[in-house]
């Protein structure tokens, strides 16, 4: 079965195309260029795509910088390098971002005739984004039956979030066990052109701790 | 309050337009470029906008074109020149395309604290698009409302479909009330650069029956 796998170029959904992969389905993984100032996790993505055996990997341009409202498309709002307070979401947020990218997921997943999306979304170890939380995931998965052709036909695309109730630690345990070897991914919210990470930001941090909790060594790259 | 209207050029959102400006509103328009084969549709949206009053009017790229899959995004695919068959969905529907471009309209309008997004879909003189029906819609709003920190805030953005019920003779009778002046539209699948109609595609049908439904003059221009 083919699958289409949302791939950032981070170290959650580096895993989501392992687990896919280890499933024997045929990958086409599609990353987002939104206007993020962390570009550098597009070329980790190319790189992750290509070690994982992604069937095809396409980077689509949908420019949210021209809205900006978010440290992560704003040059001006600089990234916060203390965490939010708790309940609070922080201005790292980019509204609207996974239902634009899970949308084109669902444009492509529907074309391709794949019947499943895989998204590395997480509700335990984050930054408490609404749409990673699994209330999300199905009421988009709801629409996507109703929205397209396929779903109309009998065929709905399902919306997988493998990961979206483990710890850092167990989904860092999870990619380990299945090779996947994330000094080629970045996840930092300021990583420099060469994906270099800043070790301050709350990626880094929930990454950093990630790394400790599982006891595995961690290949990040710190300017 | 403020409002997002996706406009796409054609006969429907312009006259969504005609009945958010009748209320009031600070209407940003959202068009969105999609790869789509009557791409003069861009340049009637552009048009209606400036004689619509709309505060802004935003041309997004995301270019579905490289997915293919539909007859308005792959020129190998022609343009059907007879009605489909009842209840099959005809092949200019363009996977997710709805979908895409509320999540858009909806990252927009988090950003600029829009309460509404507006949305010309219809259900009655229609091609059948699962992504044109109310229910779509009502998922959509759902969504929304999950996926937002407007929405967990307690702000959620509504989707309004104001003519979604509405015959097509009746929604060009509302439009010529409100003064739309439908010669600066374009609906026609397969229009030439200078936005001239084929007359024979689904659009063109649907649109040309509407007007002689509604006893109003038809001003499209054929070539």
């Amino acid at each position: 079965m083919r699958a289409v796998v949302l791939l950032s170029g981070g170290l959650d959904s580096a895993t989501v195309l392992a687990l896919a992969r280890e499933r024997q389905l045929e990958c086409h993984a599609l990353s987002v260029r939104y206007g993020q100032r962390h570009a550098a996790e597009l070329a980790a993505a190319r790189r992750v795509a290509a070690a994982l055996g992604a069937a095809r990997h396409e980077i689509v341009d949908v420019d949210l910088s021209r809205f900006g409202g978010s440290a992560l498309t704003d040059p001006s709002i600089p990234v916060p390098e203390t965490a939010a307070a708790p309940g609070t979401i922080p201005v790292t947020y980019v509204p609207a971002r996974n239902t634009i990218m899970l949308s084109i997921a669902l444009g492509w997943a529907e074309v391709l005739d794949a019947g499943e999306i895989h998204f590395g979304a997480n509700a335990v170890d984050y930054s408490g984004y609404p749409d990673c939380r699994p209330e999300f995931v199905e009421a988009f998965e709801r629409l996507a039956g109703l929205a397209t052709k396929a779903g109309v036909e009998g065929r709905p695309v399902r919306v997988r979030a493998p990961i979206i109730g483990m710890s850092k630690a167990g989904i860092i345990r999870t990619g380990a066990r299945l090779g996947v070897d994330y000094a080629l991914t970045v996840s930092c919210y300021q990583a420099d052109d060469d994906g270099r990470a800043c070790g301050r930001c709350d990626a880094c941090r929930i990454r950093r701790d990630g790394f400790a909790a599982a006891g595995i060594a961690d290949p990040t790259r710190y300017r």
